[in-house]
């Protein structure tokens, strides 16, 4: 592994996601920015949902990806994830001509499994629900095959990936309202865009929203270091943020950003994957829907330019069905 | 009422498309196109159920009420909509504090219903199941109340209005891919946005998709005149293109320019439906997907820079969720 593409050796940078930024103009347009009332207060929703993979993480796999050595890319690489990061690893690979080895919970939406084979990834299951440890897993893999291990956020390159949503925003709201964002809302599973996001404004406020019981980062704000969610057999619809626990990576910049975090619960995010669809026309997951939810549920007082992402949308038919017609 | 603003004594012409099309670009935001790879070639969606109300109808009703006079303002306007049009006219009459009134099915989709009269509209009810004639309830209101009837597709302005949308994609597209639209496929009820394209584009090939069993276009197309649909009890599940019968207006436009009719299933719909959930995370309505089912049906052979209008999104959410789990 050379020294530039090491993960154990940098730091993420607001130069780093500007870097990203200009990386990811060239290859994707933006994402629209749909403005939505919200107790009389025009919010603005980054629909990252409609990204080609259906999700944000296509920016961090790509910066990843694209900044690895010609030997490096010979090498491939494994992802670790629950079907978002995996798709954006997937995506990315097959575009640079790259191998991809995922390692995903038995328990994904079998959307998120389809998808992710789709794109021409080999996908090594491990189990979610029975707690096998998926870094495990796939530190095995990279031992093996010498490949490049791509975490899903504790990565510096991720991270600064995930942030060019942000410089993405700042330009499409100045051409709207003439103001940039002062506050971004995002679903936040280990931290990865929050992390993004604050390197990449430093001015404005983030908000990171969890499901309730898997608030590592929250708890992890509290004590300034990793705190793994105390009980993993807990059920939250939000199968994107359901990470064990957070890395000192994101806890570092998370903390230095004074980024503050609060939860919802699966009502509340069931809740807004309804308004998304009634008043949005937008299919937003369970995980993706989570900054919505703390917004409709009242849970954060509105100031003007807040930023909500819509971080995903993929989501089993049968799944999206049952909270559009049934009280999750 | 004045002759600027009387119905039966213009035509709608190219020029008024352009007019309209610079007065809803200083309205409302471009809808977004997203590129769909069906059959090896990217076809072009255009997004209208993302429109502030959910469908294309917003443009019609913006430009023909925002031309009416003063005194027309005064006396209000009625509508006669399946439920798109009745939003459009609700919502341009709100905004330019006008009182309207619309003619709806009793079997109009309950989220039609009550958007409507969210809008802050008067909503008339009447037995489309049982084959009364709106326009004969809508006639009745325009002489109690003095109104101007607005219709939902035999109208000079609103032809004018829907056409602004092949205005706005021409635009797109040349940003995106440097050529203009060779092909518009449209959803089609009455001929409304069909028209609307064809002036707009005179260049461009626009094919109007309607529901099997309700396809007046087409079977006025081949008379010459309008011709009612033959069986008005056929179910179809697109409820927003199904008129029993479209209007000479719309025939003579549409034959002048050539354009050509065909029809799909309520399975190819339904299919559609499903594609734009699972691929592009948008929630389309039934008749906002027929244009979707005849591409992805293989029903028409692709060329280059074809536009596809998914026209609009609302769609109640049991409907939605039984397309989404079972075969319709």
């Amino acid at each position: 592994m050379t020294s530039e593409t090491s993960a154990a050796m940098r730091r993420p940078t607001h130069a780093g996601v500007r870097r990203a930024a200009t990386k990811i103009a060239a290859l994707l347009p933006p994402t629209p920015v749909f403005p939505v009332e919200i107790d009389g207060m025009t919010w603005w929703l980054k629909a990252e949902n409609l990204q080609p993979i259906g999700a944000f993480k296509i920016r961090g796999a790509w910066h990843r990806l694209s900044d690895l050595s010609e030997a490096e890319r010979e090498r491939g690489v494994v992802g670790v994830s629950s079907g978002n990061h995996a798709q954006g690893v997937a995506w990315s690979a097959r575009r640079l001509g790259m191998a991809a080895t995922i390692v995903m919970p038995t328990d994904a939406p079998a959307a998120k499994l389809a998808a992710t084979r789709d794109l021409g990834a080999d996908v090594v299951l491990y189990d979610r629900p029975g707690g096998e440890d998926r870094d495990v897993v796939a530190a095995a893999l990279v031992v093996q095959t010498g490949a490049t291990l791509v975490h899903a956020f504790g990565d510096p390159w991720v991270i600064e990936g995930q942030g060019s949503l942000a410089i993405e925003a700042v330009t499409q709201l100045r051409e709207i309202t003439g103001d940039a964002p002062r506050r971004f809302i995002a679903c936040c599973g280990g931290g990865g865009l929050t992390a993004g996001l604050a390197l990449a404004c430093p001015d404005a406020e983030v908000v990171a929203v969890e499901p309730e019981g898997w608030d590592t980062v929250g708890q992890s704000l509290a004590a300034g270091v990793p705190v793994p969610v105390s009980d993993a057999s807990k059920r939250t619809i939000c199968d994107a943020l359901q990470p064990p626990v957070t890395k000192a990576i994101n806890v570092d910049v998370l903390k230095a950003n004074n980024v503050r975090a609060l939860t919802v619960t699966n009502a509340e995010v069931a809740a807004a994957m309804r308004f998304a669809f009634t008043r949005l026309k937008l299919v937003v997951e369970p995980g993706g829907a989570a900054a919505l939810a703390a917004a409709l549920a009242g849970k954060i007082a509105p100031v003007e330019s807040t930023v909500i992402t819509l971080s995903g949308g993929n989501v089993d038919p049968a799944m999206f069905a049952s909270i559009l017609t049934e009280v999750v």
